[in-house]
């Protein structure tokens, strides 16, 4: 990656208990080969030191990251209040995670850190210490003074951006959701995402259909024609380059795929399934619509595996790439 | 491919003004490279003639096929009752394309073809001519004596296959439709399809969910709790390697795939989106549950780029090959 002068990227330990310590130690391990910026670990250094015998660069502020770069991880200390062990988390742990999430923000939001990376923490272990955000997406959204509800996910890998329209709902329910000012906003933030955090001047969105087929004229559903065309029509007169509604089955082999910068989904799986078939090891979560860069690896904690050195640590490489890329491409446009 | 001793394959040319003729002669022509065992087609000779300079070897008898498919492309003629234009269907198209599939359809039933391989129809000329059923695959059925209901269709690529427990409806009406009987019969055709059709003695059955992230426990919908767990029990206690319900985003990814043989699917795009997205050119539609071997390429009649030589064979020299294999595995176990 070609570098240009910006802060460091902040990127939270998330729980640590789970494999975040454990991958971002290996993408410092591998920074040479996985081509990455100056970054500084926000967290609990016992956390790292417990699964990993590489050296840590205990850092106050992010500005020393880079000179302490070659010579160790580069990390901002957090105290949990007592031991965790990998793949047993705790309160004290969610804690620990909490904290790092809520400094790693405040860097990037001071413009001391050039963006946010969060590792992935337990939502279960958090709700149990009262955190009432439904994830981390929405906590960052609160501390920049975005409403959540202008937010939106995009899933990027290296041949494939998606924007889920509805995220976590039971399925029957998304039809039900689905308004053509929902479909027009998120199109927007997907549009406005792009340019912003991608570089690219006039993105083209393909929006997929919501029924089989996309709905063969309204003979296998009618959300298409309702729904769904409107906000594609809405979307154009504004002057964006907007396609649709395309079966969703045909809108993501090679050729599909070439046609546009990202797909507007109107579901979860719709969104997750064609990136995680393609980019399993790769895919990474883009918060669009904020004041700062934050990406974060789609995967979660792993409990399961944490502590036994097996965690890849691909999708933290590729979400710390890429965000050093969106910050990039900001601060071309600033 | 080894090649065994059982009848030529019968593969139906389709709708004349489609691309059917097209990929078919390509097949032929490309019969060494694609790796295909002796087949005839069955249609109007003028169809292929018109986007075709190659040899053609009319015959009578499939079992001419064999010594004649060195020469030129075997084919048992039907005529159209008028000149058929790429791109243009017609009534007496149709009536063409109905015509070659009844008799292929018959060939195998009489055990004079191994297998039927059907080229892409449409449908709403087959329904202007009259034609009743929802398409090719309920017909097949009939003519074989078994109720639709009872055969399922099954979307093979070279890493996954799929097979859809509901397919053309509305996405909101999917859960209404879905029942633990119907889960359960579509996943008994998927296992005992693999063991006849694919030569698997212990096939392994992958079961997706409806909701996302599997429902988590019913927050995300229950219909995995309701109605698609105790279908994996049902099946379980049969005695099949069944899993799930899994997360459907996770599931089709190289490690994943590597860990069944089919994923039984709840709808159309869920099945349909993974097999596409990884295996555009190359997908097979397999029905299962029927006395004969029937295969067919996934896609339509692509009237609009009929006639243009552009065609891409590979899905029909896909479905040509695995319908071979299936023979051979029913052989096998015969």
């Amino acid at each position: 990656m070609t570098r240009f002068a910006a802060p460091p990227l902040a990127v939270s330990l998330g729980d640590p208990a789970g494999i975040g310590p454990e991958v971002i130690a290996k993408c410092w391990d591998n920074r040479a080969k996985f081509d990455l910026p100056p970054f500084v670990a926000i967290g609990d250094p016992r956390s790292v030191a417990r699964i990993w015998d590489g050296p840590l660069a205990l850092i106050d502020d992010p500005q020393q990251a880079e000179d302490a770069f070659d010579a160790g991880l580069p990390l901002i200390q957090l105290s949990a209040a007592d031991e965790d062990v990998p793949g047993h988390p705790s309160m004290a742990g969610a804690h620990c995670s909490l904290d790092s999430l809520e400094i790693a923000v405040g860097l990037a939001r001071s413009g001391s850190a050039g963006g946010v990376v969060t590792g992935p923490v337990s939502k279960e272990q958090l709700y149990a210490i009262g955190f009432s955000h439904p994830g981390q997406t929405e906590f960052v959204a609160e501390r920049c003074g975005v409403s959540p509800g202008n937010v939106a996910m995009m899933l990027a890998g290296p041949t494939l951006r998606t924007v889920p329209v509805t995220t976590h709902l039971p399925l029957a329910q998304v039809a039900a959701t689905l308004t053509t000012a929902l479909i027009e906003s998120r199109g927007r933030s997907a549009l406005r995402g792009l340019q912003r955090n991608f570089g690219i001047a006039d993105p083209r969105l393909a929006v997929a259909s919501f029924n089989p087929h996309a709905g063969e004229g309204g003979t296998l559903g009618r959300e298409e024609i309702d729904i769904i065309e409107p906000a594609i029509a809405a979307l154009a007169t504004e002057g964006w380059r907007v396609s649709g509604p395309h079966p969703a089955d045909t809108l993501f082999h090679a050729t599909a795929r070439a046609a546009y910068d990202a797909a507007l989904c109107m579901y979860h799986d719709q969104a997750l399934i064609p990136l995680k078939a393609l980019h399993f090891e790769e895919g990474v979560n883009v918060t669009l619509g904020l004041p700062i860069v934050r990406t974060a690896p789609d995967h979660g904690t792993a409990f399961d595996i944490a502590g036994q050195d097996c965690a890849d640590p691909r999708a933290m490489a590729a979400a710390i790439r890429l965000a050093a890329e969106c910050v990039m491409y900001r601060s071309l446009a600033a």
